[in-house]
């Protein structure tokens, strides 16, 4: 997969995971997502900080702090190691895909 | 600037490099282009990995083995450290907006 549109299955169950990158340093991976959103009382909660973008369709982002972020096309955030966060909503109607570089 | 697409000037006599992440393990810019390609006989010859993302436009990357690589929206690549490389081209009637990760 060498664009980031392209491979995206039309059954989509689950968010789709595709990593891109792999090192010691860094790890850069394509999230695709389709009105699915982290079960509710669950947490991301990572050892390396995380740089996500929002590429195309639409999301939001919890954080344990009570803070909400939504997401359009072209918006990016950086989440710190430990930064305790959730998808809390992504578009039902169209494919929202991700970008996500972790970076110790 | 935490959206992509914005804070790009009317006038862009040479393309513009904005910094968004610099830690030891990671360098991610974005790049925008309006024509602009790097001068002949110029080379990108880099200590680190770059992977490179094109979000919007078009452009041409070329390598100093002969291989060019055309790139539209969604398109990337990973151009590994000492692989010498040059913008032999990029669109000239609109933005083109690149995202870099360089990475050890």
């Amino acid at each position: 997969m060498d664009n980031l549109f392209l491979e995206i299955p039309d059954d989509l169950p689950v968010e789709l995971f595709t990593l891109l990158v792999d090192s010691d340093a860094v790890r850069i991976e394509r999230i695709v997502s389709r009105g699915h959103a982290t079960p509710p009382g669950d947490w991301y909660d990572q050892d390396r900080h995380e740089w996500v973008l929002l590429l195309r369709g639409a999301a939001r982002l919890a954080f344990a702090d009570g803070r909400e972020v939504t997401l359009a096309a072209g918006d990016w955030l950086e989440i710190p190691a430990r930064a305790k966060h959730r998808v809390s909503w992504t578009d039902p109607d169209r494919d929202t895909v991700w970008l996500a570089v972790h970076y110790a």
